[in-house]
């Protein structure tokens, strides 16, 4: 069993790699929730959707978010009521906030409403939502504190970034399912999404970040930075302010307590090989997934640093 | 002022002629409630939504209801999902009760999402909620019993009506307004809705039908039966099983106690004398509304009553 730690955008991208070289059934996705909102009433979870759509085939590859080829008429007519209307909510899309909605309505928690709709749209991999209890990813910019859709989607992330914090996190249990996995998978993966407010959420709780340190599979992360830039949002920003270099090397220290395997841009070769020591293996590869094929490449490649490890772990058992 | 009792679909082609002709400032609509549904975990009000749509101008005059030139995506991903999907509701028109929902939940009762909404649409007439207490009409088949909706629209009105309740009329209170409104009316139209499933709710709250009986103003009905057959829908069924005669003298009968001019189309004219006496006068015309010109007419043939009535009112007064 493999698992993914992931956010929205570039972790769906990288998981839409991963279907195409992994039977389903062997993936568990758990998925940041920090950035959930209510919106228009009911409970949005938008990176959770993006795994959703991306599993099923659904999601916009022209957007990297939202159900291909999806309408905004309700978007409009919202607008046109006065109703909040920056974050873009497709008609399609819009189906699974309701259907969300009335299965939390009904008592589910969101783990169990994830199940759900997953089953709905026919995913045999497992989602988990890194938490039922409520985290939130809060922004501290000199406009005030935000939400993290407020910042990234109605701000467009053009402010300074003072501070990050993950209201909830400490006090957070990991969903149902999150730990055992973690300390049962055969590889635990961090796909390429922001470190800091995608994975960041993710590992301020605290039992998740010790199955991490913990688990006996091999911890591979594929960075989300490629020189001295983010592939693509508001990665670089957020990782300054945390602190940390705007680099492999920051992405190495965000996750250097618990990481064996940094898999990153062929073009990051100079300074990969100093960030090697006896517990981190640095990769290098084309990290960049513009096409179908990079996306399928890069799967391949990051599974062929699990396959081995899984054999040479196999054998250990077996001596 | 002008009140209207109403329903949604007859109803609100009567209204669409009459807010060519009158000041909506000087409309006050009076609206069933009894189909309102949770549908997809929202409040939907269809008979206020079609008073909503017609009164903006938004009402699709092809289908009768909802938005006009509106799509149906959500609703198609929803079936998608195995949702119930036989109520249509289209993309725009899911706005509405998103809106509504959201009021609702933020402590509004419906008289005050309804207000909230038609300012939203820049509506100037007043429409009120029959009652902000739950009145459910019941339709009683050899199936079992069901909601108005789920007989009307999902089994398309092909059973058998055993009878019908309005259940929890008999305790609701009017909606704040109603009333007042009724006894301080120029005048009290009953719009050519079913006189059983769209009048009878409103009227089965006895303080609405007492205020109909004490009312100094004159209360007219437009005929929704032509002959012996409905104009549109299962009105003919649902007066049948009511134990009224499917014709012009069982809308009549429907509102006996009140009633004080019958409108009724010309081919009913040899009836129509019959049904005359000293509290009722029956004036025959075109009540077909197949095109803007006959809503315009039928509404100016009404008025006519009306103003005629009015002109009296104030002559008694002066006098």
């Amino acid at each position: 069993m493999i698992v993914v730690l992931t956010g929205g955008t570039g972790g769906a991208k990288f998981v839409d790699g991963l279907r195409q070289v992994v039977p389903q059934e062997q993936l568990t996705i758990v998925v940041n929730t920090g950035d959930d909102l209510r919106w228009w009433g009911l409970s949005v979870s938008p990176d959770i959707d993006s795994i959703l759509y991306v599993l099923s085939g659904l999601l916009s590859k022209e957007r990297g978010w939202g159900v291909q080829t999806d309408t905004f008429f309700c978007l409009q007519a919202m607008a046109q009521y006065g109703e909040p209307a920056w974050f873009k909510i497709g008609d399609r899309d819009l189906a699974t906030h309701l259907l969300r909605s009335q299965l939390i309505a009904d008592r589910k928690n969101l783990s169990e409403a994830t199940d759900e709709i997953a089953r709905r749209l026919g995913i045999a991999a497992r989602i988990f939502p890194m938490s039922n209890d409520r985290v939130e990813t809060r922004i501290r910019t000199p406009l005030g504190e935000l939400g993290f859709e407020e910042y990234f989607v109605k701000r467009r992330f053009q402010d300074d970034v003072l501070s990050v914090r993950f209201a909830g996190a400490e006090r957070a249990q990991p969903a149902p399912g999150v730990i055992e996995a973690i300390l049962s998978a055969d590889a635990v993966i961090l796909a390429p999404s922001n470190p800091v407010t995608s994975i960041g959420p993710i590992l301020a709780i605290p039992q998740i970040r010790h199955a991490l340190r913990e688990t006996s599979a091999e911890v591979i992360a594929v960075s989300p930075i490629i020189g001295e830039a983010a592939v693509s949002g508001p990665a670089a920003n957020l990782m300054s302010a945390m602190g940390l270099p705007v680099s492999i090397a920051g992405v190495a220290q965000a996750y250097q307590d618990f990481l064996a395997v940094l898999v990153v841009d062929t073009s990051d070769f100079a300074i990969a090989k100093d960030l090697e020591h006896s517990r981190l293996r640095v990769r290098c590869t084309n990290i960049m997934m513009r096409t179908a094929q990079e996306k399928l490449n890069l799967a391949r490649e990051v599974l062929s640093q699990v396959a081995c490890e899984v054999t040479a772990h196999s054998g250990t058992e077996r001596s």
